[in-house]
């Protein structure tokens, strides 16, 4: 079997860590490993497959063997980064917003799309957490019955904000044991016991980035303009795992044993009796449907809760799912 | 000014400790006051305005000298012992599930349809928390422009399931901080740290009794069974404060700043600068409003999110009110 020489950039927050384990867990044909994140970390050992691997920075050159470097640094960083590794040879697939929505770059779910990997031109976006569960769900009934409308409201895990995000919660919910008061950096007021219905900054519209992301990644992921969205966007004190209640107004009719029957047989996702919780995504790396009822307020209607593991589905594991179908065309 | 008799049925509970405390901090005119509970919590001290109260139990003739009797125990003991009480002269404020649907009893917001509690027939009852301060934010927009649709997803907080559920997280917390497993009695799987999309009993059609009341009472409050409302319920790890992302299509156009502008105007909410927080109704009565936006989605769209103390205006506070406004037919 080839093997490939591979890069993680940002290998130290919690989406590169994730990353690494995607790689070693799935048995990812990997040659080289290049490890890479900031001065700050540089230095730092980290393990791949039981062997030792030294956190390294940035430097001329340093992409120059690489066959698929996974950033997962931010937006403003990765646009200053990711043009060099282009020029050096590697084809990035980045984790943040920064090339999602450019002509020419791909943006991949590959359960969904995967036939738009080659069109590359050394990018390939991995989509927002939040969007990524919402396309998997969406995708056979977008199929079968088209939609119309989505209205999507969710529950965000902190650790889409990064580990310093885990940290606080953690922070502060010792803290409340303890009987202290709570203390809050990363976010604006405590998180701890609260709901923020806040992700990301705030447009002239009243809407968030997080909001925007969902509404215009779904349409270009399904290849469609022409479906309405709306989302609201909201974090819980919940540690892992997004949960989304998703109402959907289909162009033709259907039934509910159908629509139950379609998404049972999509790929990377499982619907759960009952319902999904957000901790059964710690341990299942499926999109997690349930809650699947009809909505009675419109002529096809549909109601969904959804849930998945944001770091893996939403993130590394998605990554690692497009590195995989890419290696075909390497 | 008058005074009257009131009993609290229920006063040891979540909610009728808050009833015991909104008597006093709105200084009702109280003359006798009776506080009831099970045998359990009988010969329990209480406190009134300084004054010590021990908590009675139900006997027969115990209602005969009360005005108003407020009750918070459940709908199964409601349905039990609210005829007796009745039949012994007081009228009933009843804060369970048991009545709100009967014909002849007014089910009511006192900021929205206070005209209708005269019809009462020795029986109002006061609505869902959830659906409380939905209402409240609806009215004017429906006085306004009418309602064709909404579509609602909650974030409600353990209080909603009484003292047991807040004992229940704090027991969680603590043991999580502690290194300890977590144990769970009231929720079926832990709520620390997770979303349960889960409120009241499952309906065969997929809904479950919380999702139902929303539609139905609301309906109901706002006097029209046209309003086409479909619900998702769901628990999140929050002590106080049930956070509400509403979804409103209008009948008639308008514009955000007259929406806005209604909204400011409404008895009982306010618009909260960038966002309300579950945390902010620990110490603000009103129904906060925010993420005020049109939704772009469909032609007239709204969305919002909505705050409100759970205990409070989505119960004590609200069954307060109405006991004020009955005091001027008594």
């Amino acid at each position: 079997m080839e093997k490939f020489n591979i890069a993680v950039v940002g290998a130290t927050g919690a989406v590169g860590r994730q990353m690494v384990k995607t790689l070693e867990g799935r048995n990812f044909p990997v040659n080289k490993l290049k490890l890479i994140a900031t001065e700050k970390s540089a230095g730092k050992e980290m393990t791949f497959k039981g062997e030792k691997y030294t956190v390294e920075t940035i430097k001329k050159g340093i992409f120059n063997d690489i066959d698929i470097a996974l950033f997962s640094i931010g937006s403003e960083p990765s646009k200053k980064i990711v043009p060099q590794v282009v020029s050096e040879g590697a084809i990035v697939i980045d984790n943040s917003n920064a090339f999602r929505m450019a002509e020419g770059v791909p943006l991949v779910v590959p359960e969904i799309n995967p036939e738009v990997i080659p069109e590359n031109k050394g990018i390939i976006a991995n989509p927002n957490c939040s969007t990524i569960q919402m396309v998997v769900a969406l995708k056979p009934i977008y199929d079968n019955f088209g939609i119309k409308r989505i209205v999507v409201s969710t529950y965000q895990a902190v650790s889409g904000t990064g580990k310093k995000a885990i940290d606080e919660l953690t922070g502060q919910v010792k803290d409340f044991a303890a009987g202290k008061e709570l203390k809050s950096e990363v976010y604006p007021t405590q998180i701890a016991f609260n709901v923020l219905p806040h992700i990301d900054v705030f447009f002239d519209n009243g809407y968030t980035k997080e909001e925007l992301k969902m509404e215009r990644e779904t349409r270009k992921i399904l290849g469609n303009q022409d479906i309405a969205i709306t989302a609201t966007a909201a974090r819980v004190p919940v540690y892992y795992g997004h949960s989304e209640s998703i109402n959907i107004e289909t162009k033709k009719e259907f039934n509910m044993e159908q629509v139950r029957e379609l998404l049972g047989n999509m790929e990377g996702l499982e619907i759960v009796d009952d319902y999904p919780l957000t901790i059964m995504s710690e341990t299942n790396d499926n999109v997690l449907v349930g809650r699947l009822r009809r909505d009675f307020s419109v002529e096809n209607g549909i109601n969904m809760w959804v849930v998945a593991n944001n770091l893996r589905k939403g993130a590394a594991l998605n990554a690692v799912q497009i590195a995989e179908k890419l290696t075909k065309y390497l």
